[in-house]
């Protein structure tokens, strides 16, 4: 049968199957910055990507966290069920980073109290805007229900993956999540979990090991995945 | 005594007096649109925004909401108590307008389902930058109890000032609040309300009748107040 992309993502595309509630997800070989505003191409990323996500992925699920993620089809392939996304990314903070760090004139570096939880609206058009949960049960996004158990699976994934970076020699700086729900009406962890989404800095060095390295034209950005995927595969006693 | 300047705001000054515990506030004939970037002298505007402001807050004192006012000096100066105020703004939106509109990709004029809070860290050099509960808890800008109480204000002036501009002839689509705490320990309601902070459109017209008139160059700024605060008085069965 002729397959139908559904969807064409910053690094993934979303292909339809025989089966309707379930999706192949295909890494691209590609990263963008600025909202899609700058793109390159990098031979190798999707597949080390899409190695570290995975693992994470099966990390999670084997410590309880309910996820999108059914199987590896191929080295840059998933199959995972379909879902019905929230149009919200779910960033937790551990250290001060980034757009936290420029938007309330701090340096970056500083390890937060606690962890800073802050939800964004997506929408390329409108450049992804910072939402609250106030805008965002009155705009119909998501209830106050939905909100309490998507923090609730990112506080047991920061538990669950702050550990694991730094036994592999990381520290876990921020991280942005997406959920969706399930025919049957269960809110899992879709989407990815890899250094396209998170801040890794090495935990002597504090050198970058996440697409910061694109960003701010620091490494070879699938070499840098390659790196975090080796120690991720060493951490969790995993063949190389 | 010399009388000590303590801050010029964008629209008001703030005085020392022979009173630690006391503060005297000049209201300006200015008025100022995008953070500062542009600014106009408009004669009669500082007296027509306290004259709505005093009004306002003597009615919300009338109703048990705590504030700093102490007594009106004249037209233009009030003697107000002296608080350590939160670097916070407290924005409730009734209707969608705005920052808020364009933010989100909204037309401007729906009723929303329920208010929209929203917080900005106020900082003229950050521009203001939008804040969750989370980052004002983890950067020590205000504890969660003290967020409360903060937001439980917000919704009682709600409560009682829609009723009070509908009875104007106005609906209230948004207003900002700023809080302080006085030397004893308590919050209360500081700074101004006046159609600078606020936006309200008259019932029948929709015609703008706050600060939109001097941002989006609809109409006289003085005279614009001067109605509110004409329209109030009515409201309030105040002779003239």
């Amino acid at each position: 049968m002729m397959e139908k992309l559904l969807y064409t993502g910053k690094a993934k595309q979303m292909w339809q199957t025989d089966d309707p509630e379930v999706l192949r997800v295909v890494y691209m070989d590609q990263a963008t910055a600025l909202n899609g505003k700058k793109k390159d191409h990098f031979a190798g990323k999707g597949a080390a990507a899409k190695g570290i996500s995975d693992l994470v992925f099966n990390y999670l699920i084997e410590h309880g966290i309910a996820t999108h993620f059914i199987k590896q089809l191929s080295p840059t392939e998933d199959l995972v069920k379909k879902c019905q996304m929230f149009p919200l990314e779910f960033v937790t903070r551990n250290v001060i980073a980034g757009h936290f760090a420029s938007r309330y004139g701090l340096k970056e570096g500083k390890v937060l109290a606690e962890p800073v939880e802050e939800t964004f609206y997506k929408s390329d058009e409108l450049d992804d805007p910072f939402i609250n949960e106030s805008a965002t049960i009155a705009l119909g996004i998501a209830s106050h229900a939905d909100l309490e158990k998507m923090w609730s699976f990112c506080r047991e994934v920061n538990a669950l993956l702050k550990p694991l970076f730094e036994k592999a020699g990381m520290q876990l700086v921020d991280f942005k999540l997406e959920f969706g729900r399930l025919a049957d009406g269960q809110i899992v962890l879709a989407d990815e979990f890899s250094p396209d989404n998170c801040r890794l800095w090495d935990l002597k060095t504090d050198q970058h090991l996440d697409k910061d390295v694109y960003r701010r034209k620091l490494a070879d950005l699938t070499k840098t995945y390659d790196e975090v995927l080796d120690r991720l595969k060493g951490a969790l006693g995993k063949e190389n």
